[in-house]
Formats: C-alpha cells, sequence, structure tokens
C-alpha cells in the first residue's frame, strides 16, 4: 500500500467535523455510515458551507432524481467528460459509482479512455456525443442536435439532463483540479470484483 | 428596434409565472420589481425548481456575499471567461452587471474583446490569468499559481473564490450556450451612459 | 467617465497631424469633419504612410465598393472574426459601424459573442460559416464551400468579397493587436439609440 | 461479469495460433504460459509477421532492457501519453503492467487521470513533462530540454530512453486506435490488490 | 513533367492580359520581363484592380523598401509563417524567393518545415519567434515581446516591420488559400543550386 | 553553398563506422555504395544497435514490401503527416524520396504544403485524409472511415498499410525531432529535375 496518507486533500483548508455547520456535519456523517468513508470533494467543499449546500443540492437534483436516464448513464456523462478535463477526483471517484451503478467492472476505465470505443448501446454512444459537445463545444450547440437526440428516443427532459450533467461537471472538474482535490483510496477498488 | 420579440428565450419549455413554485415566483417578482424586467436565465431555469434553487444559491454565495473580491472584479472575471466560451447570454447580461457595478461604460466590451489589454490594474491582470487557467486549463492548476496570486496580495479565500467563479460559469456559459437562453434587450444598453 | 486619457493609442510613434504627409493629413480631417474625431488606427498607422495609403486604399475597396453584400453584412464579417481573434480594436471600432450601417443596436454585441445564436438570416450565417473558415482553416477551403455559397444565393464575386474581406482583417486585426491600438472612447456608444 | 465476449478483438483479421508462423506462435505461448493469457495486442498484430516481429524487438529494446528508468518509470511514461491519446488498449494494458511494476494499486488510474497530480518524484514529474513533449510538441524540443532533465539527474542515455519510449508509443497508440484492438478482460483487475 | 497545365490556376475567374487596366497590364509585363514568367499571384488578383493595387502597393511597402530587416529576414517571415497556415502559393514562391536573397539553396526547406531546427542566427529565431506570436497568438503580444527584441539588437521599426509582414501574409495566405491560386513551376526549382 | 558542415546530426552521441557492430555497418556501407552518401537517420540511431535494428525492420516491412500502395504513394503519407509535424528530417529526406518514386519534381512540396491542394488523384487525397486521421485524432477512428476507403478501392490490407506508415512516423517524426537529427544537404536537391 503507497504511503500518501501525508497529503494534503486539498490546497485549502479543510474544517475539522467538529467545526463544520450542524447540517453538514450530519450529511457527511450519513454518508459516512452509509459508505464507510466521507468522500474527500464533502471535507474539502465544508469550509464553504454555504457553496456545500449549493453545490451538493444541485448535484443531487442531477444525479439522484427520478428520469430516464439510468443512474449508471449520468454517471457515464461524468466520467467521459472528466476525463478529458483530467479531473483525478472526478474521474477515479465516479468512475466507482459507475462500476457500482452499472454492476461492471470494466465500463468505467473503458469510458475514461475513449468513450467511442467502449462496451456502450448506439443511444449511450449518442447521448455521450452530445455530452462532449455540451463540455467542448457548447457554443456550437442548436437545433440539430436535439434532433440526433430525439431520433435515439432522448425526449426534451433528457436532452436537458444530459447537458445539464456536463455542464455541472464543467463546474465540478476545474473546482477539483483548482483545489487538488484527492480522491480517497477506497475508490480506486470499489466495484472492481 | 430589431424585431425579435419572436424568438423563443430557450429552446426548452418556459413556463408562466403563474404555474411556478411560489418560491421562484416570488424570486422572479422581487428581482422584477428591482430591475424592471425579468433576467431570461430566470425564466429558463424555472422549468427545474431544484436546479433553480441550487443554481441560484450558488451564483448568491459566490457573487454577492463579503469578501475582498470587488462585485466589479467578480463580474470581470464572469465577462473575460463567458467571452472565450462564446456564451451569448453571459457576455451580454453579466457586460450590463460590470458596467453598473463598476461605474464604467466602456470596462465590459473591453474585457469581453480582450481582457489583457483592458484598462485593468496589475492585480486584476493577475486575478483574470488566473481564472482564464481555472476555465480553460484547470488540470494544470498548482501551487505555483498560488504564490503568484499571493504575490498580488490575494489570500487563500481569494483565490477560492477566482477559481469558484470561474468554475461556476464554465457551468452557466455551457447550460445557457445549450439551452440557447436569449439575453433580455433591455441588458445591452444598461450602464452605458 | 474613466480617466483613460494617458494610456497611449499605440505602442508605436504617433506622429501629430502637422508632421504627416499632406494626403494623409488631408484624410484624417477629413474624416473628422464628418465623424467629429479621427479613429486611432488612421493616427497608428500614419507613422508608415506608404503602408497607411495601401492599408486604407485596400480597406476602402473591400468595404465602401458597391457590390451585393450590403455595408452592414461586411460589417458583420469584420465583426464576426475579429472577435474570435480578441481585437479590441476591431470589435469595438467596427462594432459602432455595424449598429450603425444595421440600424441594429443589438446586433454586434451578438455577433460579437456567437455569430451562430445572432439575429441574422440563414444567408448570413452561410456567410460567416464561410468567413470563419477563411479566417480559421483557410487550408480546407474547396469547391465544396463554393457550392454552399451558391445555394445561398451568392454569386462568384460575393465569395470572394467574404474571403476577401476576412483575409482583409486578418491582416487587421493582427497588426492593431500587435500594436495595442486602442479604440476611441467615442466608438463604445456609437449606434446603441 | 459483462457479455463482451462476441466483440472482436481487431478491425482486421485475426490469425489462428496453427496458422501463425512458427516464431510468432511460440512467442504467443511463451506469453500466455507466464501471463496465463495471450493480449490481444500480439494476436491482432500477428497477421502481418514481419511487422509484428519489428514492433515488439523494438518494444523489447525500449522497456526491457537495463537502464536508469526504472521499468514502473517506463510504464508511466506509456501510461501518461497513451492516456491523452486516449489509446483504450494502452492505457489499460499498460496501466495493469505499471501497477505490478510499481507494486502500487493507485499509480496507474492517477497517472491516466492527470500525471501532474498523481504521486510521483520530482524526478518523475520532469520525466513526464518531457515525454509530453516529445508525444505533443516534439517540433519544439530542443537544448533546453536537455538541460532541464541533466538538472534532475538523467543522462544522455535516460533522456534518449524517455524520448524513444514517448514516441513508439505514439505509434503504438496509433495502431491500436486505427485497428480498435480490445484490451483482454484480465488487464482491468490486474495488479490491483 | 507532370502534366499540370490543365489545372485553373484559381477558383475565381482570370482575365487575359488585353483585357486588364493599362497600369496592371504594364506591371505584369515588367515582371514577365524581369522574371521570364507571370507570378500567378498577380493574374489570381487582376480581376480586380482595386484590391490588385492596395495589395502590391501593400506588399512593396514592407517588402521592398529600405530597412535593416534584410530582404531575405523577410522572406524568412513570409515561408516561417505561411507554412503553418498551409499556404501552397505563399510556400512555394516565396520559398523560391527566399533561397535567391539568401543565396542558399537549403534554407526555405529548412524553414518551411521548422523554423526553430534551421540553419538561422539567435537573432533570427527572436524574430521568428516573433512572427509566429503576431501570426497565431497576436491577442497576447505585449510589451514584453519588445524588450525580448530590443534585446536582440531590434529598433522599433523592425518590431513594426516584422509585425506588419506577419499580418500582411496573414491575409495573403488566406486569400490564396481561400482561391486555391496555384504556384507557377518554375518557383520549385528557382534557386536551389 | 552554406557552411553547415560544423553542425551536429543528432543531440545525441553519432558511433563512428568502425565502432559500430558488423551488421550495422554492412547496412551502412551498402546504403552509402547505392545512394553515394549515408543518410543522417542510419549514424544517429546507430548507437543503439537493438532499436536500430527494429526501426529498420519496420520500416522496411512497411516501406518496401509489395502492396497496393504505390511506393509513391507510401511516401506521400510520410511527407504529409511528417509535415504537420513539423519533422524537418522526415520532411526533406523522404520529400527527396517521393520526388524520385513518383518521378515528378513538384509533389513533395506541394504535398508538404498542404495535399489537399496537391496534384492528386481522389483515391488518394482519400488515403491522406485517413491517414492524417491516424495521425492527428486515431482516438476517432472507426468502421465508417474503412467504409470510405473501401468505397475509394482500398482493401483491408491498405487500410492497415495507411494506418501503420502514418503510425509508424508519428513515432519517426517524434524521434527525428527529440534527437534533432538534420537531413543530408544531398536530400535537398534529389529528384528535382
Amino acid at each position: 500500500m503507497p504511503e500518501t496518507s501525508n497529503t494534503p486533500i486539498s490546497l485549502f483548508p479543510v474544517p475539522k467535523l467538529a467545526d463544520m455547520p450542524a447540517d453538514i456535519r450530519e450529511r457527511l456523517q450519513a454518508v459516512q455510515e452509509k459508505s464507510g468513508f466521507i468522500p474527500n470533494v464533502f471535507l474539502a467543499l465544508a469550509w464553504r458551507p454555504d457553496e456545500f449546500r449549493a453545490f451538493f443540492a444541485y448535484h443531487d437534483a442531477l444525479m439522484d432524481k427520478p428520469g430516464n436516464l439510468s443512474k449508471a448513464e449520468r454517471e457515464m456523462i461524468v466520467v467521459a467528460t472528466s476525463s478529458v478535463n483530467q479531473c483525478q477526483y472526478c474521474i477515479i471517484a465516479h468512475g466507482a459509482i459507475l462500476r457500482i451503478r452499472a454492476k461492471n467492472p470494466f465500463i468505467a476505465d473503458q469510458i475514461a479512455a475513449n468513450y467511442r470505443k467502449a462496451d456502450i448501446t448506439g443511444r449511450q454512444k449518442a447521448m455521450l456525443d452530445f455530452a462532449f459537445k455540451v463540455a467542448f463545444a457548447a457554443h456550437e450547440v442548436d437545433e440539430k442536435d436535439h434532433a440526433i437526440l430525439t431520433q435515439q428516443g432522448f425526449d426534451q427532459g433528457d436532452i436537458w439532463d444530459i447537458a445539464a450533467i456536463a455542464s455541472f461537471f464543467a463546474l465540478s472538474n476545474r473546482l477539483a483540479n483548482a483545489a487538488k482535490i484527492r480522491p480517497n483510496n477506497e475508490f480506486y477498488s470499489l466495484g472492481r470484483s
């Protein structure tokens, strides 16, 4: 096991659980109970309570709500775009979540490498093509993109979801990269067997 | 006056005020009272109430809170990065806000054109250089960037603020571009005299 | 009003009117009478009389002559390509001319932001797509581009005009950027009401 | 376990072991005995025996010979550059080899994500900076790069090794991408515990 | 000798000498007498007499006037920037002129390939570095570039000359590419022995 | 004749013929007898005998074997991709070989400038389009590229050959650039008359 325990998890201050506002501390404790550890992004954002609350409210509104995109498909968008943005935290943490949600030990590594050659359906390929356009050339998006997605069976709500997830992780990738947030060691092996 | 009134303000559904949840409708009415019109981004996001709430909570936590960055400086970050992202809504709406907050009718057009040649201070130039790095090459950010900013008098909270604003508008630019949100006509002339 | 009067208008020497060759001085005086001020590009190029004469002869041959492209459409090409080249002088000065020629206070800001989402016709969109290809990937231009433009009703002379204007401002953008030519304050508000 | 067994391992013909030239078949059998499986790149290149022989002779001359670069460091070069080239085969197969050679279950995912934020030494960071320059901007390499590497303790042979490995995998990434060579399922989990 | 005589020299109309305005016809005849052939750029621009006159007046003001940059050095700027712009006409025609002016049969091919590795002086390297910045990132030019050039012995007039030549051929490259102007066969071998 | 004889042919050690392994020395002597000089790439690679042997075995397997691609067409791939990689050695040495193999004094300069405007057939244009995709965006190659090439009459072996040659020179360009290998003076004029 590599000794990385001394590397800070963020370039910015990380408060102690005891010093956090109650609502944030409780959320972290709930996560810890469920997952067995507190993902570092929770700790790294906690020094800014209002931003913390908005970030996770936004995250949950996109990633946890009901909808036509499966939870695994939402994570595919995260992993595919985060990989080109070279965001260590997002690739490794959301790669783990993708493996778990897809019940597939290979899919996260495939999509992080090159979604075009991953074992996904044509519909998922169209979803990721659009997510890529939003992430890397949103100024070129227009009604023709909607037409392509509609042909694949996506409705207007789905198209918004793809765009909104790609946009939210454009934020998340940059913030995690700028703060050098480290992924927890636990993420590397989750969902691999 | 060009006839643009028939162009939709978004590619996605825009609810009527009467159909919005009360808290959202009230916020829009408050904005309308204060500004004389409802900026289209409020209307365009309202069909997704939870995302609406999170988006504006995040926005307000970054743009309206106290801090060492002046409100005009925060808007500079928005205009400089949105311009390279070619986000019509953000350049035009936040350009207006920047003119008003800086009490300067030229500054928004200058920063939208090329912040490197705008009439700004050396400290503001360093701020925008870092915001650009976060917006367009966040994977290369490291401790050396912090050292440059510290030399310009920015503290750790300021550095986070710059990074967080650049990151938040990475989201905002992509979402507004993907939805083709139109700026209100009012924004074009605000703060020009 | 921001105090910018001490900032030089060019990194290079700017001659006094009295020291200019008579033909150049007379042109500047004619412009001043007509416009009420001398655009800084005239002053900044005047130290090189032969280049000055050639530059404006070329400019006038492209922008002022009769032809199928309206004068407003020619300015659209200038603003769209200058914006991606981040040329402060050209965006702000030609933005003003575009507003005046199009009798539209919004169009310049829209095209500077992202011509793909501006309130323009399909024909104008095709014109700007081609101007962009000439400005940023001219080595890929071929007969297929002519076919697209012919379908939109452009004849061979129009196609040349689009290409020549995009090419001329490729020069102009670089020269103005390399010399840091400042736009006159007057340009910011022209044509906005 | 995902059912991927029907997906071909290459867009090009894959000969049966029995139809291969004896020397190639023997090499594959030796690999199989040692590793428990035949990495697909061996099968995918086998239809071109002369190219197969040259490819692996070159590979072995760079990756297996004695030298100052550790075998793990050589694999770091492969994973870092292959990741930006989005080569599924190379990232996943050499990621496994890197984990094994570095005896570190995290290092491959970290370097594939963003080598600048991986848990590596300053010397390894300089090595990967140079490998990146060779892979993505070799036309800009000059004596100054040698000076930087010499300061980190690399000698002339090491500098060649870094450049040659980055160059060889420039070939390998393109060939594997063009042939869509699939990594074997075994690679995903190797060296993770 | 390849049979290319049927390929048109431009995508646009090429007038006959007899149909050209007298001043243009006379210039072409003078060139033909001196060089033994009429470079195709003269023929391809002649259908637009005013633009023709302005183009060559500008060209001559930059390339033929006295100054500290040698005529060979001016052609180096043309060949280096035209090569990255992939302008067939400019690389081949100005490559010939460079060979002749530098009395060096190798220099044009070297600079077209990669000026950083050509047999040029440090001063010429600095000149071409600046020409490249003007050609490909003029929006980043500032006073620091002047300081670097001043250290190499360039004065303010020289700096303008480098910028103006790089800018003029930004125009020329795009126009020649958009019109697909063919270089004359004569250029390929001029100055090679 | 420019005096370049003192410039080293590589940044790395170049062994004397007498110090080379016998098989390598013999290969160089055979080349010298046939061509009248030893191309510098042979000398520059000779200090690494195993890599030398693999490099030339690979080269010969791709460039000298029988096949549907003519030898001139294979050199077109080399010159077109090496030019964008700005590899002085490959452009100049393989440009000479291309001129000789195509019996055409113009073709190498045309393809080095911009293959899209060179005097080549539609089939050769499709070949170079695919070679470019392999060289610069191999991660996007898929079955659709095969379909385009098949329509032009290329079979599966030809498609592999194009991809393999583009890939091999991706290696070769980077290695020659990283080592600053100089082309021999002889190459500049070969095949020009």
